[in-house]
């Protein structure tokens, strides 16, 4: 982060810190082996990006937001419990520069903490007692679901549409983000249109969130993102700044050819991939892509008008402007 | 199923229809790949017992049910995603006498498809709005990762106590059948006591059921059962007939030794793990075993009293008895 350096992280501390005490009791187990990898696994990094929209969105209608400091937990454990998952799938080495579970624990103990994660966020969702927050909460599963068997199953085409990648970077990313946003506004007393308008701006959000990750994964050096640059290429995951630089290319361009067996995993060479990720670099495809995440931020600032608190959209405006102007 | 052949499954032929008609349309996805394994997971064998106690709870104190029967398909579809993800963890090649997936997917794609009856199954017991059924789903599948962590740590050790056995069997069998049987009592409008009362019947059965499986796995042959006889032992898994077994040993005898090697996995040779079996066999812990299954039955029957609707209290009654006079 290093734009308008967290003034909504200071203004959200009392309520990030209550999610924090959650998320630690939460993340206990009667087995201390377990025990210390939970913990490491909950307190390891990230932003509580999530957990902090949930909060912006109930504080923008109630100024007591008790309630939704559970379902806050609920959301930052999902998420968790998703990426310990997702690295299991991918067998992905490192997370946030760390070395995910997958280099310590066999495959079944990583089901497994995964499993109990996904069962406390459900319990701390269920915490409030609303019943509209629990059927968002398991739509929201759901949908998290369906962006992973999408980029298994789709993302390792070169031809595919916007429209397929949208849909996989909405799951990936941006259905959570948006049910963060519609539980918050939920809990905190928004009216139907409201919630709406919160939920849409959450989900855009979360779109322009994953493009530009998807950017930082091409542009930056495994030291500053704590995995091998061009990862998601090298694990065969298309992404929108690849798909600009190959529509960008003549027909008969070798380097079509080249990303297709590179995605099919029939070119491994290294020397040859760091290659052509600097030539997308040195295109506009980046910049592209960019663009795009704009789009996504410039719809959800057209929304912002309509919240009746100011610091929660000014907060809101802060974390747009975080998702598209950061190095990591 | 070898007992008064299915009188109350007779009896609840509608409802259970009805169920599978929501599983079949839960387990539907836009993959067709995926579709075709989501199908046969779903649709491959079983009794359906879990959504047949929760619609048989409801029926007790409401002859109109439809709530329930969305919240039963959750049931079975959390008890079908939990065995695809311990059928990962415990690497099994065979369930029911069928491949499980591990021999047909990647690990990555059997997590995926566990994650995602996970969500099936929330979103479909999130679907009656009821906050109390929700937290108890919740909780349930809470229990059933802590059974699937103790199992994992725990089972592998010879001086286990009972109370840490029983403990083991709850989180893995008795917790759904107890959420089951409360839920539907929820759904139903049961009073307080009667939701109790439920929910402890549910309890018993499934503690009895386990008990019962655990004896089949050594009773009975591969052909019978559809996986291999001793697997547990074979897994490292002490069950409660090998620990009465070994109780009734001198505490020089060489079987001691014996199974600590085997549950170690130290031991592996086929021919000598088969001729320890066939003693336990020819010894009184698979009998001592049964005893404490007939003593859970008992304590079930005897709450059955307090049930107002008389069909219900037979199809209860009936349930006891398979649980426990069955040959699988």
């Amino acid at each position: 982060m290093n734009v308008r350096a967290g003034d909504v992280f200071v203004m959200m501390k009392p309520e990030l810190d209550r999610v924090e005490d959650v998320l630690v009791s939460a993340a206990t187990i009667d087995y201390p082996m377990i025990n210390a990898l939970l913990r490491a696994i909950v307190s390891g990094g990230g932003k509580r990006l999530r957990p902090l929209l949930l909060m912006l969105a109930a504080k923008a209608f109630d100024q007591e937001n008790d309630r939704a400091v559970h379902v806050a937990a609920g959301v930052e454990l999902l998420h968790t419990a998703s990426l310990v998952h997702d690295d299991s799938i991918d067998k992905a080495a490192l997370r946030r520069g760390n070395p995910t579970l997958n280099t310590e624990l066999s495959t079944g103990a990583v089901i497994l903490i995964g499993d109990y994660l996904f069962a406390q966020s459900a319990i701390l969702a269920a915490k409030p007692e609303n019943p509209r927050v629990m059927v968002i909460f398991a739509t929201t599963l759901a949908e998290i679901c369906d962006g992973q068997i999408r980029e298994t199953l789709e993302a390792h085409r070169i031809d595919q549409s916007m429209a397929e990648y949208e849909a996989r970077i909405y799951g990936k990313t941006a259905a959570l983000f948006a049910g963060a946003a519609e539980m918050g506004a939920v809990l905190g007393g928004g009216t139907d249109d409201q919630v709406a308008n919160l939920r849409q701006i959450g989900s855009d959000l979360g779109m322009a969130f994953q493009v530009i990750d998807d950017v930082l994964d091409l542009r930056e050096s495994s030291e500053t993102i704590g995995k091998p640059a061009g990862n998601d290429l090298r694990q065969g995951v298309v992404t929108v700044p690849v798909m600009r630089y190959i529509s960008g290319l003549q027909a008969d361009h070798p380097h079509r050819e080249l990303i297709e067996r590179i995605v099919a995993g029939e070119e491994t060479d290294q020397v040859t991939i760091d290659a052509l990720i600097g030539d997308i670099r040195a295109s506009d495809a980046l910049a592209q892509a960019g663009e795009i995440a704009q789009e996504y931020v410039a719809a959800a600032r057209a929304r912002l008008t309509s919240i009746p608190n100011e610091d929660v959209r000014e907060g809101l405006d802060q974390l747009l402007d975080l998702a598209t102007i950061r190095s990591v």
